[in-house]
């Protein structure tokens, strides 16, 4: 049932994003050779900091043990009030906290072990990358990729290709992200492999404009700034368009993604009033993003992150340009033609050849790769004898002759920039568990008879088959009505167990499927019918077999209400729910 | 694109398995604890033998290279022919081959490497599996699943319970598999990360028949049977039906699912006639094995492996079983109650307890466990003294007093049987590649206008949207064919570049879009009109462009065909085809 949901979920998710904006889509491996993520940073910074219990060894995430212990003492009626308020203190900040920060809190506050009571070491760090070699020989260092996110940058290239080298575009990953959890919980929330939906939308840094946020401009989030946050203020509905208008959210392309998130998430189940949108505070915020917004849930668990959507400027192909010297740029044509010096090292390559001979090649290229001011540097010391010029592992001497330092006008009719990248970054398995929690509903009246009211599109399976005995004579019409779910694609179950019907609609209603079909003895009548239920009113209709694959397809893709049914088809009066 | 096309091939087989035989699904993780691996056997023997290059260390899967080596051999005029008859035998026997027998060849015929000619080493066993550690002690080893199925056995008793204790039933998992292959090679073939879509058709070992058997008896399959391959005969066609009950198929469970195996593979694009199913031979089968057909499709690479549809009789239940002490069982139904003698050691627990104290519960759970002729045993022995007890770190002393020896009769309903498994196995890769070279065609009369004729259903994009010239007029009539696509979640393509018309239905054949929707100026005229063009034919029809999105949905899931379409819709005569 759980992979049903979760496949629906991403089904919508890939209708509401990809297919809809047209996006390019990519899968790329899971194993991830270490050089790229190096050059994103991960391999360097992508930690957490963790004690240690001093005497078990057991580990435990620094921040969550600091916040757990600080809320403990926070109910303890024997911890004075001046200790709880520097405590409020720390939680407030705890999300900006280096290592030596959190030591010294664990210290100052005399924390230990939760379980032992034992003493802790100080932090320190660990990788959150589960490591592994590629190929036979062992010395080739992978990574199961953190994020899908940088397939898709080391794939830019490409991508703008596949896009006629115009921008703005957006590119989308489905799939795995790996990270080695110090300590994974909460059912769904925190765990070590998890799927997730992201998207890079590539786009010019000064216009960051969106072609269709006018369709989106008047729907109302609930937002939670920075400052709202530091005023101690609560998350109010907001516009997106005035939003973006007030420079609360950094621009349109921005505001688009999260008004479309949330829409997003009212179709497959979340409640939108236990939804917002919170800003990350400048101190939380990676130093190269230009703004930030989760969209949070509201669970059991508290305000759960669920989706981020983030600008990141052009940090992340700028790093994988340093890392590699390909240039990961965009043209962008100038509304009119400039008109610029330029000044070039032209190799004369006769002369080149005769003294390096195999080298000559390489230094050819050493020169092109030279920018304006190295060129004009290498011009002055030419002049007064030699030029030291780098090439990969060695060094070379040129000389006066060698070179022609070059110098014109030439008119450009493109400029080149580095994309910046608006990126949302979906985790399905979040979302799911706040679908489960927001789905959950007590029948009025009697509270034991619970029921999931997914909805349609997203419920694992989308009609029970329900012969009200159990007799071979109906046999012939639940196969009819099987092939008809066939026929349209809905996944169907059919309960022919002894149980009373009234107890079996209970148990079709507690996973949550939204139609039933029962077979009873009037269906035998030609033309054999059978009565649709719809689980959320318990109410029912009457209609033919030839026609109910159709009419359960149209209440599912939300082609036909259920009030509208109700009126074209009989309701049917049952005896039989359980009370 | 292509993740789309394979997306799609994934969507039918879930819908052509999963929902049509209403199959229960479970998603493990892809990260294995060592100890499930090493039950299966993984962890020991899912090995390749491999040779290195003495000087520079490069390794090769030995017996790839005998293979390749030995073909390039038959090739070369030079080699006598009597050295060539010795490698035909080689080549036959291959597959059966131990370390020993390859580095025989590898000396007998002097291969050496491809790459420089150097000596090779003897041949070395290589685990296929990628090893990673979990959580931050480094202590958890742990590996990358290589196949799913042992996330199905792992989970058999909760799917059983799912099932309602009832045998048979089938579970399927669709997801990643990794092999730290070699020597990756053949673009999609051979690659060191890849979607399976696995089933595991639990049944009575006793009874394999299938109830819906009769509906495929008729399906004719080619057929390559373990005896017609040693008598060097071909493959031959065979209704299913005929070779189940002449015992060339082992059962008809196994047989229904290499039916539905076919009618999945030419669903989704590939050519029949070149599609045999080769029985193993029995040096090839895995020893617990009782029956394997591969499906094989012809490609550009030879036959390659594209299913595996394997009878695994009860061997990994058991091997799981061995490993936790778990069983591993499902009760089936006497048809009439069976009266069986019981022998029964009994504890006196007041006696065990005061003199084993905190281990008498331990003592309890092992006498539980003895099996009849243990508790014999322990009858005669005790007789005489003491029983000397294992427990899991220890062993106890029990006296005569502590111990009462029942017997007796007993009326028993049920008898506990370990399923057999019928295990179809599907790489995506491998089928989306050969659905590339299947679907691959050209013109008649100009080879140069080529294009793939997908079938619709996984086609990555179902229709273009074509503009016959470049003006915002038309801009409105392509917004609504948009909406009308969206409608029915069919992905498009918009193609307004400035290419001849002609040019552009060429570039969407290529990239095997079914079909194009043309808007001219005639489609001005209210109401709006657009053409729509079938790529495999080029022939096209006129319709309203409220209805293309009804019609496109339609031709693609085949509710209408194409030559009835044009019966429907006025037929439209396009000069713009190029020639």
């Amino acid at each position: 049932m759980g992979c049903e949901l979760e496949q629906n979920i991403i089904s919508e998710w890939k209708k509401h994003f990809i297919l809809k904006e047209r996006m390019l889509q990519v899968k790329c491996s899971s194993l991830t050779p270490e050089p790229v993520l190096r050059a994103s940073g991960h391999v360097d910074r992508f930690i957490d900091w963790m004690v240690k219990d001093l005497k078990t060894g057991e580990c435990f995430r620094a921040d969550h043990l600091i916040k757990n212990t600080a809320e403990k003492m926070q109910a303890d009626p024997n911890v004075p009030a001046e200790t709880k308020e520097q405590l409020t203190d720390v939680l407030a900040q705890l999300e900006g906290f280096d290592d030596k920060d959190m030591h010294k809190v664990i210290t100052t506050f005399n924390m230990k072990s939760p379980i032992t009571g034992n003493d802790l070491s100080e932090a320190v760090d660990f990788n959150l990358m589960f490591g592994t070699q590629i190929g036979p020989t062992g010395d080739f260092k992978a990574f199961l990729r953190p994020e899908t996110a940088q397939g898709i940058f080391v794939n830019f290239k490409r991508l703008l290709e596949f896009n006629q080298g115009r921008l703005p575009f957006a590119a989308a990953q489905i799939g795995l992200g790996f990270r080695n959890e110090i300590s994974p919980r909460q059912g769904l929330i925190r765990v070590r492999e998890f799927t997730m939906c992201e998207i890079e939308h590539f786009v010019d840094p000064a216009d960051k404009s969106f072609p269709k946020f006018a369709k989106v401009a008047d729907l109302k989030l609930n937002l939670f700034s920075a400052c709202d946050q530091m005023d101690g203020k609560p998350a109010k509905p907001m516009a997106i368009g005035e939003a973006v208008q007030k420079g609360i959210i950094a621009n349109e392309t921005l505001g688009y993604y999260m008004a479309r998130c949330q829409e997003f998430l009212v179709k497959v189940g979340v409640d939108p009033l236990r939804t917002r949108f919170r800003q990350h505070l400048s101190n939380e915020m990676a130093h190269y993003a230009q703004d930030c917004w989760d969209a949070e849930i509201l669970t059991s668990y508290g305000w759960i992150e669920c989706v981020g959507n983030a600008d990141r400027a052009c940090y992340d192909l700028q790093q994988h340009e340093k890392a590699t010297g390909v240039k990961l740029v965009a043209e962008k044509k100038l509304s009119e033609p400039r008109v610029v010096n330029f000044v070039q090292a032209a190799p004369n390559m006769a002369v080149i050849g005769k003294t390096y001979k195999k080298e000559a090649k390489k230094i050819q290229v050493a020169l092109e790769q030279l920018s304006e001011s190295e060129v004009e540097e290498l011009g002055k010391q030419i002049q007064n004898g030699i030029y030291k010029l780098k090439l990969e592992d060695s060094e070379v001497e040129l000389k006066k002759e060698m070179i022609n330092v070059k110098r014109g006008e030439k008119k450009v009719h493109v400029e080149e920039v580095t994309p910046s990248v608006i990126e949302p970054s979906y985790g399905i398995g979040r979302i799911m568990h706040a679908v489960f929690e927001h789905s959950f509903r007590q029948r009025e009246g009697d509270e034991q008879r619970t029921y999931l009211a997914f909805p349609p599109l997203v419920a694992p399976i989308k009609c029970s088959i329900l012969p009200i005995f159990a007799t071979k004579k109906l046999d012939p019409i639940i196969e009819a009505v099987e092939e008809q779910m066939d026929t349209f694609d809905l996944a169907c179950k059919v309960d022919d167990s002894s149980g009373s019907i009234g107890k079996r609609y209970a148990r079709t209603d507690e996973i949550g499927i939204p139609f039933g079909v029962t077979v009873d003895f009037e269906s035998e009548e030609k033309p054999w019918t059978v009565t649709v239920r719809h689980a959320e009113s318990c109410e029912q209709i009457r209609v033919k077999v030839d026609e109910v694959g159709m009419i359960i397809n149209s209440l599912v893709k939300g082609y036909l209400s259920w009030s509208a049914a109700k009126e074209k088809y009989p309701v049917f009066e049952s005896k039989n729910e359980e009370k």
